[in-house]
């Protein structure tokens, strides 16, 4: 089928492509012109602006909309509710916050264009692997885009199948579920994310600590020169902590075990954050979360004034005097 | 090659299954009798006791410990100690703590037996999936018990090979590690679990808030009725997230969403604390791995002190009476 | 001066009885009427509604509402908004979120009427002991109210002054401060509770590991029979430790160092949630002040679902069956 | 009565000192001379090494040793107890650890010399304010040396006493307590300095996000010029968060509220990783004393490993490359 396509970064260039690949028509826009020219050079339809891409489509249209989330996905949606008509679908399928995306599907749905919000996962690898969809909004239009799903899902794959399955829905071991409605899709991502941030967060802590028996200078017993590569390779294989984040680490880790092209300010996104306002506002700890998202926080400090009034309360009341600088051999 | 198997429980009897069934000479003891007979019945060679056990073997020996940590693997290493000859290899494949391993291989070095310790990952699946082993001891002993070992892992298996590691051991894609001297078998696993007890909890804390958005008896844009089967399902494929713990999680939601026949007490074992340990005594931050344990901690308490000191002080500052029950609503 | 005071529960009574004491005369109003009448019979004004209330006062006006955060208060500072005069005061004293205050204080100047919101400190202390006030709004409200702060705050006191404050503003020595613009007093306010959690926390855990050592039962070297009433009391006197909120735990403890007449289902309010919320917004690791709050949530669950997706997961890879109930050995 | 004290540093001389001020007559030894003679000429005795102060002390003997935890202390209880007789006393003032005590109490126990273990608490201020003390070992040494306690402690001074004291003992409002066996003292004072790591850790983080309020360069309701200091101030005033820790913060802050002096590198002694160990060795959860200890190791960090593994998994499922710099205007 037909598919309008805005926004054509890393991920939004490579839905269009495997959706091209798979036989649907994209037509495409950007604001930018290079990433239009490249895949136009591929064989899909480039648009020079939004009312020609609108143009281009034969109603009812779908647009899948793949941008920063916030101000420039805002701006998008306002200026096609406007020239789209009853009975249109927008999709937005980057990084919004659920509740904007509730706000924003009763908006639309007063001009009888229907909203749907998709949590796409797959990073840079989705155009080989497929993507992993979280979908919320009106069944209809769901299923209408069911071909659209169906191309970018990774399907069955070599991945086994879960036992006990029977009778649910089919389309969750494709690759893709209708969460529910509008928000659903996101929501699910927001957690989806949420969690990514403390499995990592486990995996880097467990690093850290064995990269502590690993270098040289240790005594007897306490150094073990441990190699971090093998490790994280070793556990992909039968272990119980075997993930497709760990397969990433294992790479990483052959390439440069010291990972010293890294400088190790981690950045955050949206969806980690809002985890935790929604684990406040439903009332659910959530320690490894939180910890996860403010460890990348820390991250990007050199100093941080909290440990400043730290010292400061300790030299008034011990006359402790913190060492001037930090200690080069702690910098791991 | 021969084997002795000291210990039957699940792990110790599925590893002596599946080095007899690749062709290796197994002669078995356990405390308790029952799986010694059902093992013989399969063909294994039985042993009355731990002399006769030794005696079925032909020097040098090797014998692999799969006992519970502690006093019984204590035991059992000093009985063996006075049985076994100068050549010999004493295996502990459980959980033990590595600051004891260090100091068994000293104690049994001074007789010429080598002691050899593996952390062992795999389960209740490891019969059939194959078992990750981290090693630590005398390079030679792993070397010359390598045939056991090969028979042991999972192998390439499906599992896509890691980019980047020409050159590097290849024992690691098999899925086992000389991971370095006595103990850095056991330092190695016990980091494994540690990290294992982080992931988990990430999941756990996930799905806990999903399920915030699951219930019935909520506001519009309050509740989405998620189905959380289909949503650990669905980011099997393709999603960031996917990892063997997911799909272990999607068989347990495929089987009961609401996971009513688990009272929610969870267990931690000798690994998930010395891991924290490790981290203190090395002076890495590990808040996600310490959040998850204590977690585990928590969750074995209906009512605990420190929070009814809580409620004290606020009694005390603000003439707040907290509700004389835990309120049912909440209980998830 | 003259003050309207709204909202006679612990809190307002006493600053209103407070102010009376002081020569301030105070009309007031209340809901329900038990606590005017009792207030009437101490010498303070009566009012039956808010207009009869307004009508009592002289131009300029201020009106201080000490009512319960969100609806309430929204609701009567809407019916007040419609009754008061251009050049009048209200000021919210009770718990509401800092961004409120500035949208209230916006709205409210449109008419002319000054917005003043003032965190509260000091409980059902406060009358006796004085309250701790954080201030925000506009300078010349804040200081044409100057008399009424002072004879609410607790003055300097027994407490000794700190030194090198020459030239610093001298209300904050007084118990009060003029925090800064509309919002600024809550959201001041709101870091003290957010504090508030995290102390009360660090105090629990640390009695909780007491405890550990205090029971009957243990070993020796595991027990020392501690008297957890007498360490609290001993640390009020010299230590690093001494706080208000350890007087009190101290009081608590001398009272039944068991505290069983609490359940450990522990409230939590506003403040405390906000604060991680402005935590995550700023992007300021707070990991104490987060797993303050946590706790607090997790005190009010028996069973937590993600607990029980542990148990489900240990269950799948391990075979674990975890126990059918808590074990009643660590009901702390 | 008569003391030896052995080491001289901060505390140990100012202990010193107080109890010569009181009337007690101190036999004074430190292995550098310049304490001994700065004491000496205040009035106290001085001794040239360890025989010659056993020497001037009558039987049976006090030894207080205020010295360095570890190997310090350990080496002078094997010297010391090789020249004390039975019936002497050898009080370790310092920061042991409580299973040290527990073992050195058998050891000399053998000898007839009783082992006293008291955790200190006061710091720089103990000589004018008092030490509050928590004692462990014998009832009839603890009974014995109550005239030294009874001078060092701080007594009732200015604190409330609390209600419902009375036929409790009294010398916990005196300021030291009989904790318990050989160990309890530690053991109390160990739990006093975890406590302490908490409330720090509540206070700096919360001032960490006053501070996002206060500098300028925020929007309008971003920012509120809130001053730190003042902030402070008025917090020690009827609030319920007020505390000697406060107390000092005010202090620091009113000097200069940048605290552009202390670099934010915090170190940390033995008590606070004990604490977190005993919480593990319990299995108490102790989320906020951990999180307080991993904070002062991550501030001793420029950058971590662990983080950079979470930049490394970024890249490689993302394409993210993190910025090769910290953000410097996130430096706080």
């Amino acid at each position: 089928m037909q598919l309008g396509v805005v926004g054509l970064g890393r991920m939004g260039s490579n839905i269009a492509r495997r959706l091209h690949r798979a036989g649907h028509q994209c037509v495409i826009y950007n604001r930018s012109p290079e990433p239009v020219a490249q895949l136009a050079a591929e064989g899909l339809i480039p648009a020079a602006d939004l009312p020609s891409l609108i143009k281009k489509l034969d109603p009812p249209r779908a647009v899948w909309m793949m941008l920063p989330a916030g101000a420039v996905t805002e701006d998008v949606i306002h200026a096609l509710s406007g020239i789209l008509s009853a009975g249109d679908i927008l999709i937005d399928g980057g990084n919004s916050f659920y509740k904007d995306d509730i706000r924003r599907a009763k908006v639309l749905g007063g001009k009888l264009i229907t909203y749907i919000d998709i949590g796409t996962s797959g990073g840079i690898w989705g155009l080989e692997r497929g993507y992993c969809m979280m979908i919320g909004g009106a069944k209809a239009a769901v299923e209408y885009l069911d071909p659209i799903f169906k191309a970018l899902a990774p399907g069955l794959g070599a991945i086994a199948r879960t036992p006990g399955r029977e009778g649910r829905d089919p389309r969750a071991e494709q690759g893709y579920i209708h969460a529910g409605p509008a928000g659903a899709g996101h929501f699910v991502k927001m957690i989806h994310n949420g969690i990514e941030y403390g499995l990592m967060q486990a995996y880097a802590e467990g690093f850290d600590i064995l990269r502590g028996k690993a270098g040289p200078g240790l005594a007897e017993g306490e150094r073990f020169g441990l190699d971090l590569a093998d490790i994280a390779e070793v556990w992909r294989r039968g272990s119980v902590i075997s993930s497709w984040l760990l397969d990433l680490s294992a790479m990483a880790l052959a390439e440069d075990p010291s990972l010293s092209k890294f400088i190790g300010a981690v950045q955050d996104s949206g969806e980690g954050r809002w985890t935790i306002d929604a684990a406040v506002e439903e009332g659910v700890p959530a320690n490894v979360l939180a910890a996860s998202l403010f460890e990348r926080f820390r991250s990007r400090e050199e100093h941080s004034y909290g440990d400043k009034l730290l010292s400061a309360m300790r030299a008034k009341f011990g006359g402790h005097v913190e060492s001037a600088s930090k200690n080069p051999a702690l910098d791991r």
